[in-house]
Order: C-alpha cells, then sequence, then structure tokens
C-alpha cells in the first residue's frame, strides 16, 4: 500500500515537491481515532519517544535522588540546539550526580542550531558533547546509572542497566515488542527499535494520561508533561518548532520531533495520542501534518484558529527574503474547513 | 501514477526511509533509453540547468570580452560551498566587468559548505552575496550585462535582458515552453520555470554533444564542459558530490545538482541526457539515484567498476563514527548485476 501524500511544498502557484507518511491518533484504550497509510509497518521513533525513554530516570528515584528540577527533567527529553543554556544544564545534571561531560556517551557535535554553532565558533571553541542535541538525555541516562548505584561506563548499549530499563518500559508503554532483529544504532549511539506507528500512538495515549500505567509511572509521566510544558525552551531550542508550538499551547499538546520525519504527541484532554512518519524522513513535512491533526482535534474553542495559524504553513523565503513558497499539508490530514 | 522508489535509507538491517521519483535518460534525437516514473510532469530545475543558464555568457562574446578563465566560467555555473576561493573568484568576474559585489542581486546567505560558514563566523565576518552558492552564476549574469552594454540593474528580473537570454537559451536547448504560469522564484531571486523531464533530460544531451545547436551554442556548450571538467572544485565544494564525482570521471559526465532533488547530467561519450526529481526534494537520494543511472550506462571497461564503488552508497555515520545505515539505489535504477 502506498502512504498518503500528508504535505506538499509549493512554489509560486506549482507543488514543487511532495512528502508521503502514516499517521494514526489512538485513544489510551487503543481505539483508532484516525488512521492514515501503512501504520502497522515498524519504524524507528528515534527522538520522538524520549519522553518514554526518560520514565525510568523518575520511577526509579533518581531523579529526585539528585534534585533534578523541571528545567532539567525537560532536558532529558529534549533534541535540544546546543545552545549555551542547554550545554550548562546538562553539565549541572551531570554535577548533580556527582559526575562531568566526560562520561557522556553520546559524542560530540556542532550545535544543531545554526547560529548557536556559529557563535562557538565565533568564541573560538569548539563543540563538547554537551552541545549534542541529546545531551540532555544522556546526562539523565547518567543520572539513572548513578541513582541505582550502577557505574555509568558503557550506559549506551543494550546489555547496560540503563538501556535495559529504557527498553522495558518501551516495551511496557507501547504494547509491542523490542527486538533485536528490528533495532538499530541511534545517532547518539544508543539502541533504537522499530515498532509500529499503532504502537507509539498508544504509548503516548497512555503518557498523556496514565491510563493503564500503576501510580509511580503514571506520576512519572505527569512530571515530564508538566517539565516540558513549562520548559519549552528546554526540550528544542530558539526558534524551533517543538519550542513554539508548547509556547502556545502547553500541556494541552505534549508533542516530540525524530530524526527522519518522525514525530509523537500527546493530547492529554482528549486522552490521545498521535505518531506520524514521513516516509521520506522529512522533518519539514512531519512538524506541518502534525499540527494539522492537532488542529483537527484540539480546535474545539474560538479564538484556537488564530493559535494555530503560525503553525499551519511554512513560509518559504529565499536570500532576499521574498516569499517562493509553503509547506502545506493535504486535504488529507487538514482539519475540514480550515482555509489556512 | 505514483513515482517509483529510487533510493531507499536502512538503519541496521532496516529499511527506515524511502524516496521515490521520476528519471529519464534520453540521446540528442531525444529517443527514449530509460524512464522511470512520470517524466511528463513538469518540476522546477532550480540549479541543475546552470550550464544551460549559462550559455548566452559565452555565446554572447562577453565571457571573452573579459577573458573570463575556465576556473570562472566554471564558477559561472556553479551551486558553490561559499568558500574563500570561490567568493574571491566571483569577485575576480566582477572586477573584470568593472563591477563589484554590490551590484549582486541574489543576497547573502552564510556559506553552504559548514566548515566554511564556521571558519568565516571564527575570523569574526559576516557572509556577504559572494558567499552565495549562486555568486558566480550571478557575477555571469552581470558579466553578460555589461558584455551586451546593458545596464545590470534588475538583472534578477524576468523583464530584464539577461533573463529574456536565459529564457530564451532553456527554451531551444530543452524544447519546452517556459511560461509565467509555472513559474516560480529561485532561491537567488532569478525566475525559474517548471518543466517535463524528459525536455530537460533531452536538453542536457544536447549540451553534451552539441547535436541541433549551431556552431557558436555548440562552442560555448563544449567550453562549459571542459571549464567544470579541468575545475571540478569550482562547481561544488570541499567534499561535495559534484566535485569529488567530476573529479573521478571528468569530461566523461557532466552532473549538476539543483535544490528539491533534482539532477541534471550529459554522457558525451554515449550522447546521453539525463535528468531527475526525487518526489520530496531529497538531495541526498537524487545523488545516489544519479550514480546509479550513469554508472549503468557509462561502467563498460575494467576498473569502472571501482570508480563508481564511492559514489553509489552513501555511508551513514553518527556522532561517535559509528556506521548506522546507508543511503543507496534500489533495484529499479541500479545497474543490473550491482552488488554494491
Amino acid at each position: 500500500m502506498d502512504n498518503p501524500v500528508l504535505a506538499e511544498v509549493t512554489r509560486g502557484s506549482t507543488v514543487e515537491s511532495r512528502h508521503r507518511g502514516a499517521a494514526i491518533v489512538v485513544d489510551a484504550d487503543g481505539a483508532v481515532v484516525l488512521s492514515l497509510g501503512d501504520v502497522e509497518r515498524p519504524v524507528f521513533p528515534r527522538s520522538a519517544v524520549k519522553a518514554l525513554q526518560a520514565l525510568p530516570l523518575l520511577e526509579s528515584g533518581a531523579a529526585d535522588r539528585y534534585g533534578l528540577t523541571p528545567a532539567e527533567i525537560a532536558l532529558a527529553v529534549a533534541s535540544h540546539s546546543g545552545e549555551e543554556a542547554h550545554a550548562e544544564t546538562s553539565l549541572a545534571m551531570l554535577r548533580k550526580a556527582g559526575r562531568d561531560a566526560g562520561c557522556l556517551e553520546c559524542g560530540a557535535h556542532w550545535p544543531m542550531g545554526e547560529a548557536a554553532a556559529r557563535a562557538l565558533a565565533r568564541a573560538g571553541r569548539e563543540p563538547t558533547a554537551l552541545n549534542n542535541n541529546c545531551s540532555g538525555k544522556h546526562a539523565g541516562f547518567v543520572c539513572l546509572s548513578c541513582g541505582i548505584d550502577e557505574d555509568p561506563a558503557g550506559y549506551v548499549k543494550a546489555g547496560h542497566k540503563v538501556q535495559q530499563a529504557v527498553r522495558g518500559a518501551l516495551e511496557e508503554v507501547t504494547g509491542a515488542a523490542h527486538t533485536a532483529e528490528l533495532s538499530g544504532t541511534d545517532g547518539c549511539s544508543i539502541p533504537t527499535y522499530a515498532v509500529p506507528l499503532r504502537a507509539l500512538a498508544l504509548g503516548f495515549a497512555r503518557f498523556g494520561t496514565g491510563n493503564g500505567f500503576g501510580p509511580r509511572r503514571a506520576e512519572a509521566a505527569r512530571r515530564i508533561r508538566e517539565a516540558v510544558a513549562a520548559n519549552p525552551f528546554m526540550v528544542a531550542g530558539t526558534g524551533r518548532f517543538d519550542t513554539r508550538f508548547m509556547g502556545v499551547f502547553g500541556a494541552r499538546a505534549f508533542i516530540k520531533t525524530g530524526a527522519e520525519g518522525v514525530y509523537c504527541g500527546a493530547l492529554p484532554e482528549l486522552g490521545f495520542g498521535i505518531a506520524l512518519k514521513c516516509d521520506d524522513g522529512a522533518g519539514r513535512a512531519a512538524e506541518i501534518a502534525m499540527t494539522a491533526l492537532i488542529e483537527r482535534f484540539l480546535a474545539r474553542q474560538a479564538g484556537d484558529e488564530a493559535d494555530f495559524a503560525p503553525f499551519r504553513e511554512t513560509v518559504l523565503k529565499n536570500w532576499n527574503g521574498i516569499e517562493v513558497g509553503r509547506v502545506r499539508a493535504t486535504q488529507m490530514v487538514r482539519p475540514a474547513g480550515a482555509t489556512g
């Protein structure tokens, strides 16, 4: 089955490029609210499941043992832009566990945020692992490891207690087997497991409601959601989509991007979980399709239309600042009647 | 009609992402050698036709009036990385016409090459229009304008004599109407016109052979091909695909990338022209599919296999340098029997 076109890129009055994909919205009992394309094919969720990967950090008591703040918990589920505040917060988390940047195993890369990368270069500095977009997640892994009195060395390996705990949480929350056959190595060197979008959406419906969770896990999920809603800068960065979106919608919509065109999200007031992937891995299409799906279900009151307007289309400008085109969702995913 | 998958991205042993597209190979009489997907749908060729856009610069005599070197002619058809040598060469072209960077109308942007961008930031400098990946093309436009004794001001506008000459050349070479209805504004502010891949491939078959051209145009095409083959660094930059590819194949394969997943090319010894576009605009897939198509036709002698090996797949490494996956062409486009 060919997946439908979820988003189009226009130039002038012509469609220049097209992005296919699959998406699903389910409730916390797993009932399908909306399904587009092949939602059973296993996909790597990549960073879109960082919020689920962080559950053991809170459930284990490690987050409280080290007194992690909501901003630090938000950073633990981030794909951040490597700005100064992100790097400093990662380091603060490590120091609370009596460690430093030397035990991060995510690798160093120039900040994902171009302005942050140039600022670093302008200062004559080189990036460290603290600038890696996953450094908060990894600082969280180190805190988890120390919190359960386990040597953090090798915490990125599938056999380490940290990754075993993470995999266990992912399996329980999504209800999908996370197998070695369908595993790969993520950008930050931890294992990533391909599972169906349907299972990811169920996992986020549960994450958003606590439905089916024990009290400890439900409390951990609630604290992560609240931490991100209160600190949307930490989860991404200046000008980034997730930061801007949750800056407007707060706790009403938890969303998280993943590499290769994946998005996961939860709409707690409706009890819905959402998962989508663009076949081609395009993040520009995934964020626009995600907006359309959320607007479809969340826009119910006067004023909601205006809240969604800045996210509904991406205006493409050229080097002279002239608008040359747009990224827009197709009718397939757009809310009925939306004009955008 | 759904276009076929041209390239896949793997992670571990799983296909993570897929890129659909259309591609066509024709000879200089327009006979179809190979056709995949919808090659009649108009696509914006973007920068993939810079070599055709540069024909008037040579045909008009402007290139000779200002004594442009082969390196400068190669830069006039480039999407360069904005490295120091590119910026300096653009400025040298402008000075030969008695102008400077102030008359460039492409806009400024940070160098496309990340290392070049960071070097500029490290030096405490800001980018100028000379760093724009199109600055060589624009310097060529300024030389053309001055060479025909036309004020270059406004040379990016569709009504200026420069763009009229460029559009005329594109229409004659490709045989396709370039209409206002199917036009858009390119990243560098000049008009871009959507035409079928079939017409683009024919244009490049002619460009590679001179077939159907008058002597003046055939000579201009030959000089552009030779200039690029002798100066592959100028057409792209350090580590870039086009630079590396033509560094190996020289005049045997002229290739040029365009934004949004377009590639055009010419194989002069076979008389073939090639044009392809990935539906989703992905350059990573376009270059791999282009390699497969070229290998399919150009690999005929012992040793050719080894020449193609570095271009056949892109190895994806994570931040710790661990191989995590590959971008590879599908059987649809790969040469029969290739193992890669």
